[in-house]
């Protein structure tokens, strides 16, 4: 797939090869930088295909994936979606060093921290898609990043994984990355430094590290389609040449 | 603990013997019913301490579960929450037959089915909590189902895991054991045993499983706490003698 123009309805299941993994992405879509990161990070080759989320093809939906959402992935056997199933999936069957706590109680304990870290998520697509409450949204968002703040000085460690980034580090990153680029939704947002002091060390090092590097949200592009988000006609393809 | 009364704001942490596993719930909650399917069935002895989830008590939202949910566990060593995450933790550290599949490739398969269920169980919230829809509802929740439908018949199997249940019919069990009992909010509900005859036969098998025969729905308790819900006063403590 030569092309990143996401395939909408009326096009066609473009025919995959025999031995390529098939990501099925949005260029835009935090969850399927989760499993960019980690076929990144782990150098597993790939091939991308996106869709677009306001016009599903109906073979995405019929073949690929019944809930219609972003990532899936497709092997030779295999259609696996949801991005925190994928990557472990993508984990557990690719060779290579293992990013997910083989501990019982390690694994649990990040799980447990993916949980809130999705209340933080909650509150970041609230501002997305403002039903209201927008006032109330920020200083939200930002109590729920306090419990983040908190977990990662309780685990006194540089990444959520320990001393290198584990899967909770890239599971958690995509968001964080837009939420530090949030003055695009909300006029002159910072995240204050000496509030979040670990969390922005790791921001720091989160960004050193090749996977992210290589997978760095295009900010021009990102705040084409933000602006299209917020007209209310999501734009899959902004900031791609014609 | 001997009461099943649920503690509420202005309780004390009741002091846990040691050795002892302890399970928050409350006496309602389908997630708690997770849980407490996986306790049963691998014989893990527990206690059980009921939280009052409209008036949650400060100490278990700080010592316990900041995100004030339950089920959480309670060793002496680690506390655990979110159902699916307990009963992962549960099944990886304690011994017996395990309930999850060891193949990444089916542990997959067993994870998104249970983002698939998680879209009946959506449905069926829409019903506890009506906000305008209420006509739809019923029709999308079906819907949903017969996704899941689809799978039992594709995977060909009576259990959802197999020949035995596994940790992905123990998830899915409680919503389904209430959901046969939708008369209790939506008068006349049946479920259509010819449009469901995979899970109408699933559903035999599962009442003849020990633990579920011992967590079995106290239907007229149930309906009463319904009431209450349906009133806007959840009552935890529903039907419990004083």
């Amino acid at each position: 797939m030569s092309s990143e123009r996401a395939l909408g309805s009326g096009s066609k299941y473009p025919p995959k090869e025999p031995g390529v993994l098939r990501l099925y992405g949005m260029r835009f879509c935090p969850y399927v930088k989760r499993t960019r990161l980690v076929l990144e990070h782990k150098n597993i080759p790939y091939e991308t295909v996106n869709i677009n989320l306001i016009d599903k093809p109906d073979w995405y939906l019929q073949k690929i994936n019944c809930l219609g959402l972003v990532p899936s992935i497709e092997t030779d056997n295999d259609v696996i979606f949801d991005s925190v199933i994928v990557n472990e999936y993508i984990d557990s069957v690719y060779p290579g060093e293992k990013l997910i706590p083989n501990d019982g109680r390690r694994a649990a304990k990040d799980k447990m921290l993916l949980e809130i870290w999705s209340k933080v998520v909650t509150q970041y697509y609230k501002l997305f898609y403002p039903s209201g409450e927008t006032n109330e949204v920020v200083p939200n968002m930002l109590s729920a990043l306090d419990r983040v703040e908190n977990e990662l000085a309780r685990r006194d460690t540089t990444f959520f994984g320990g001393d290198k980034p584990m899967m909770i580090d890239f599971n958690i990153w995509p968001h964080m990355e837009r939420i530090v680029h949030f003055d695009v939704l909300v006029p002159g947002f910072t995240l204050d430094a000496s509030r979040f002091k670990r969390l922005t060390s790791w921001i720091d090092e989160m960004n050193k590290v090749p996977a992210v590097k290589k997978t760095k949200l295009q900010l021009d592009s990102f705040k084409l389609f933000m602006i299209t988000v917020k007209n209310g006609k999501m734009d899959c393809d902004a900031g791609l040449e014609e």
